[in-house]
């Protein structure tokens, strides 16, 4: 190679790799959007709040990654404090101000007065309640959390130490944290933020413990926010990777504070005004505010996925590295297998959990208006389908998140990639609302008594089966299953289909003859739930496809390749249960072992092939601004290496060009600044011959040692002169000169 | 359950729950520590190291948490120093200092210094450089860094952009940034702390661009620290999840820096004084410091992995939740089996990478010193073993490091659990000495040659077998497999070991053949380079179990059982490959469908419960004390309660009841006191018919926006108080009263 010749710019090619992307996919990325966001209007609305919020200083992301947890979490109150200014600015609807929720990337600390407080409050409050406070609590005069979790117990609500005595003289109960355990512990917006808290104790009655009940429960004062007596409130600390630092996850202790009877949230039953207990009637209608949540999470999840797909996506197609290709330069790392496999399907999770997080909200509010009828039919397919499917989502989020970071190289592992603080905020979603290994074991449950059900009617009859169970349908009419699966088997969705639901009918059966026998290995229950709830998935996508009917040929073409990607990767992870099923089968004969999920592995890495020139559109129809996204390497215009020198700009080490915390002594030794050491005058100083020795400084009782660094011109004989540090472990900074004894040590 | 009946503490209970846990042991655990640290001497050296660090303030972790990046780099420098001024009071040798730096669990600035630049510059300086500068570099009165990666290039060294041109006319090289992407990116320490480097770039001579080579550049004044003119250095700014915080990956540009002739590092080649380049003889040489870093991380990548297993497995000992056990208790979380299936197999892979590591540097020592005699025999095999476990440690060691953090529950995510921090600072592991997914393809590639070799050699003879391609062998003399497996044929390690050299040499196999008929899939290197490393560890866990002879009795009675531990939880991952390739199958015939997979699983728990009561014990013995832990749930005495509560105290957000962001006005909004508000004077405030309205405010031609939240009882007709930042957007805080223009919007 010539040296002479002009240097190709790989900072300019980044923004033509991004355009070319762009004018290669040939998705109707408008439609596709609107498909995307189930019509023009919600992606309007969407856009507009964006563009509204994306304007505003106070939403500025600029200094974020630089901030202490304290401004993080002030942040935090201030951007709340703004949505609901600008909503009555801008008069939002209900829906719209969510909106502007749910589009800011960070942990509020209003997060639990909405999404638990008040739906709880609002639920399960009694009229007294509700005239009293409803109307405080959606001004936010009030604000809430919702205290379950102690320091002893999260997932067995059923031992939660906190008491709720009731007290028959004064009509009173009296909350208490009988242990140290009984700490209320990981509370959202306890710490600093909440005035009030719907609290979890057992009910203490006439002497008997009647378990867990709700209790509404003021915690700082309305005056001045300070903690009300016998209360001790504060934050729980810090989260792994800087997540949810800007909520004050906090602590209570209840030292018998006193709440008066009409603070029981009583609907549905409590304590009576003649003192009688009525157990509550359905005590299921209390999770219908848990199941809201976690249907949300699907949702909630799918666009985060999206995001990380948009960001890798779009970084590995502006970044070249390695190989040359035909136009002499490197290839973009989008077109490495071993990089398109790892982003494209998580391109396809993205859209599959978006969808399935429609369908599941439609069903939620079905549920919800049949609830308030008195109607709980729906209540435990529901409860199933989300346990199952918030596992599921959150399982892959995290895990996708990851993949999709990992992708980037170095690159990635920057902050201003973005994707680390998603990954942060997002890794608890695996174990609060339920822990997924704990959910796992209902989900199992539920398939076991649904297989129970099936088995035990005769004749045997799919008529019981819910949607969560229809697999099961595979073990009454057993269909017939091919021998071997040839590529063009793979591209029909319905092998992809049939083979996870009888994957999981199977796992099911034999799980349910195996428990009889106590033959039960350490990770059925994970592995079964993962089979059940992808079975249930794999028929949901079958129903997206046949959805597309609508689009325009060419997006039903690309969108159709996309939901068969999502499923086949849901086959190949399923693998080992297929063969061991014998569901898919090594061939038989002798010679070379033929690999039997070859053609599956092949067909991936095909339709990944088919898919890579609409990847860039594929995201792009997600909508998100730069803004939104937070991340250098997956700025629109493709330029990631500006993006990223931009950013390393700002951070606060580079505003000086020599660290404060050096000072180059005489001696020639770096030294930091926090360290005791001292300078000597010069004769003691002696040329130099006692640098890195030390010194022992007695003044006043009090003594130190400092190491020798450096001369002081200045000084006197017998004269030294201190740090900072060394000077404060004498005596406070503010003393000035003093008469200190040293010698050498 | 009647309550007035005392309450049993959970909070004592714990302290109970880990000193039984110890009584049930029956390991020694002495002997196994020993064994871990391969003798006794190694152990009493670390110790007495931690010991002297973890009474030494500047080693205390308590803040760390709270700091932010400044902050933490400045500790990183303090500590760094320290360790010195302790090495020369303590006469620590080389080896001890090395101790020293490797129980500090923060990433210091001086990492790079130690394992790259210094290393680098001793092998390829040449004798004049050495002379010159080995003294100050070993003193640190230069501190260096090793200038490699670039913004736009990482993977591929090949096309690193930065010149080096030579100069006849003044026996001079020009260090050159031709472009923006050619700028030195994430180099470790050279953001604030170094004063040279070693730079990777292209030699340019005579016009011909000779590929990268290496040259030592001094980038900062010895004087006074500045940055040499003509160069521009910066932080890139924070990382992923908080990580690397202490250390300053740093990027440098270089526009026309003239070095003399004698700084390239040509030891093995380069630009003689007469002008002609020599060619550098054995290129492989200048590997020898990335296989030593590599080899390195088996064992540090082990040790970090034994952190996490004890903090997890601690914790799952003391806390109890969920189902009621015979003592009225609820079970200690590490009776589940979904947990202990988690947390037992990290456990028998910190025993193995351990083991590992040590044989690794072992025979790292042996090549280098074949190497200081001209020997390169070893360094294929060397190259080949060190890629794939790389790989190896660092992908299974991030997972492991989470899978025990979420094994914890909500607590695992808090910060003072600590598994969070160590997972941030590991978590790049995966990209930087290699790409994880390059790698992959180098250790297939390696594959191929051996087996191409093996199946050209006529007739077909192993004996050019090495170690890391052993399992080859089963091609030339093809084993008999068992039709089935049963549980006693799984307590035997060689099935394992068998089977997983068959699925390597079978995959390797039928590889090569797909490979020329293009029937590639996306992720086969990922699957082959798993199935070939795991092939080479299964040996060697074969090669410890029989190394366990010298034990006591019951000691080796246990290990052998946690490695065959981890050999099976292996071929638990390799079912897929093992499935279909035949190597087990499903039962022929009709029926229920027998899972061919069972008693493998079944044997995988039998022996986790076995190896439960020995589990405190074996990871007391890897010996950490709280400090090099510091993680409130993986506290020695367990009493992880009241450690969480000690640790949350000391939350800055806790040292004020009301955050000093809340200010409330007296309209009766919670306002947060960054934003810009007002207070009316008690005329216009109007009994607070004006709250919540908005105000412009006009000074000297500037203007702002403020919303009306407070009554100011003291401000005259007209007047107004301004929040901070109000004021602030119209002139500078020192200004004092002001005159301006307001009126309502
Ligand atoms: C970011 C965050 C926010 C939160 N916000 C709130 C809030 O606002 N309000 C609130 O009340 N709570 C909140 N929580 C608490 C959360 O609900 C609990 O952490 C969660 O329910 C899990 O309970 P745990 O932490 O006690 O885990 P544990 O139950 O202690 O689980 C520890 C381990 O034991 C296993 N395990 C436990 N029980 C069983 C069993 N029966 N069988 C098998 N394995 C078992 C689990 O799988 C896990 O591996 C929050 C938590 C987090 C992390
Ligand atoms: C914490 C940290 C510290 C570091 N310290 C130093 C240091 O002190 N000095 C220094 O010189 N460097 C340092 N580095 C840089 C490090 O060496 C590189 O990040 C690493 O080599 C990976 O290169 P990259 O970032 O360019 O990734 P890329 O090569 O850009 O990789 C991006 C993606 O493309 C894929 N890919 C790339 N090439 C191919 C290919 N040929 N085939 C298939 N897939 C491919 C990768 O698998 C990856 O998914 C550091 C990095 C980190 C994260």
């Amino acid at each position: 190679m010539a040296s002479g010749k002009t240097q190709h710019d790989m900072n300019e090619q980044t923004a033509i790799d991004m355009a070319c992307a762009r004018k290669r996919t040939t998705v109707n990325v408008e439609n596709v959007g609107d498909f995307l966001h189930h019509g023009k209007d919600e992606w309007l609305a969407r856009s507009k709040i964006v563009s509204i919020l994306e304007k505003d200083a106070l939403f500025d992301k600029s200094q974020r990654e630089f901030m202490n947890r304290t401004q993080k979490y002030e942040r935090g109150l201030a951007m709340t404090n703004r949505v609901y200014e600008l909503q009555t600015f801008h008069k939002w609807n209900e829906q719209e101000t969510k909106l502007a929720f749910s589009v800011i990337d960070d942990q509020l600390p209003i997060a639990l007065h909405n999404v638990a407080f008040q739906p709880v409050f609002m639920l399960q409050a009694d009229s007294t309640l509700l005239a009293k406070y409803a109307h405080l609590i959606a001004t936010r005069a009030i604000l809430g959390c919702y205290l379950q979790t102690e320091l002893g117990h999260g997932t067995n609500v059923s031992r939660l130490e906190t008491t709720a005595t009731y007290i028959p003289e004064t009509q009173e109960f009296e909350i208490h944290s009988p242990t140290f355990t009984s700490s209320k512990w990981w509370i959202g917006g306890l710490g600093k933020t909440a005035t009030h808290g719907v609290v979890q104790a057992k009910l203490i009655w006439e002497g008997k413990d009647l378990g867990p009940h709700l209790f509404f429960v003021q915690l700082r004062s309305l005056d001045d926010h300070t903690v009300l007596p016998n209360i001790t409130i504060g934050d729980i600390g810090p989260k792994a990777h800087g997540g949810f630092a800007s909520t004050d996850n906090g602590f209570a202790r209840f030292n018998h504070v006193r709440i008066p009877r009409e603070n029981m949230l009583s609907r549905f039953g409590g304590v009576a005004e003649d003192g009688k207990y009525v157990k509550p009637l359905h005590a299921k209608l209390s999770y219908g505010g848990m199941l809201y949540i976690r249907a949300n999470m699907v949702t909630g999840g799918g666009w985060l996925i999206a995001k990380a797909a948009t960001v890798a996506i779009r970084y590995a197609t502006v970044r070249r590295q390695g190989e040359i290709g035909s136009d002499g330069l490197e290839k973009q790392i989008i077109s490495y297998p071993s990089v398109y496999y790892r982003l494209l399907p998580i391109l396809s999770r993205a859209y599959m959990f978006i969808q399935l997080g429609r369908t599941l909200t439609n069903a939620f509010d079905t549920m919800a208006s049949r609830l308030k009828e008195g109607d709980t039919s729906l209540l435990a397919e529901m409860h199933a389908t989300t346990s199952g499917l918030k596992i599921y989502v959150s399982t892959n989020g995290v895990q996708d998140l990851e993949t999709a970071r990992r992708s980037m190289g170095g690159h990635g592992y920057s902050a201003f990639a973005g994707l680390g603080r998603l990954y942060a905020d997002y890794l608890p979603s695996v174990t609060y609302e339920g822990d997924n290994f704990v959910l796992d074991q209902q989900v199992v449950r539920a398939a076991l008594r649904s297989h129970k059900t099936l088995s035990e009617s005769n004749p045997p009859s799919t008529s019981t089966l819910s949607p969560s169970s229809y697999y099961l349908r595979h073990l009454v009419n057993q269909p017939s299953i091919p021998s071997s699966f040839l590529a063009e088997d793979w591209r029909n969705p319905s092998t992809a289909i049939l083979l996870l639901e009888l994957r999981a009918a199977f796992l099911v059966q034999a799980h349910a003859q195996n428990v009889q026998q106590q033959l039960e290995d350490a990770n059925v229950n994970q592995r079964l739930s993962k089979a059940v709830t992808e079975a249930f998935v794999a028929a949901q996508v079958g129903g997206m496809i046949q959805g597309l009917s609508a689009m325009s040929e060419r997006d039903k073409v690309v969108l159709t390749k996309l939901f068969l990607l999502c499923l086949l990767t849901i086959v190949e992870g399923g693998l080992t249960d297929l063969l061991s099923l014998g569901l898919i089968r090594p061939a038989t004969g002798s010679g070379m072992r033929q690999d039997p999920t070859l053609s599956l592995r092949v067909t991936i890495k095909e339709l990944c092939e088919e898919l890579l020139p609409e990847a860039i559109g594929l995201t792009d129809a997600f909508g998100f601004t730069d803004w939104e996204l937070d991340s250098a390497l997956g700025v629109h215009d493709g330029k990631v290496y500006e993006a990223l020198w931009q950013r390393a700009r700002t951070e606060p080490l580079n505003q000086t060009e020599v660290p404060a915390a050096y000072e180059l002594g005489s001696c020639g030794f770096w030294n930091v600044n926090n360290e005791p050491v001292v300078a000597l005058n010069p004769i003691e100083y002696a040329g130099g011959t006692r640098c890195g020795k030390y010194v022992s400084l007695n003044y006043q009782g009090k003594s130190a040692r400092a190491k020798i660094v450096d001369l002081c011109p200045s000084c006197g004989l017998s004269g030294i002169d201190l740090s900072p540090a060394a000077f404060q472990a004498l005596a406070p900074l503010a003393t000035g000169t003093m008469n200190i004894d040293w010698n050498y040590v």
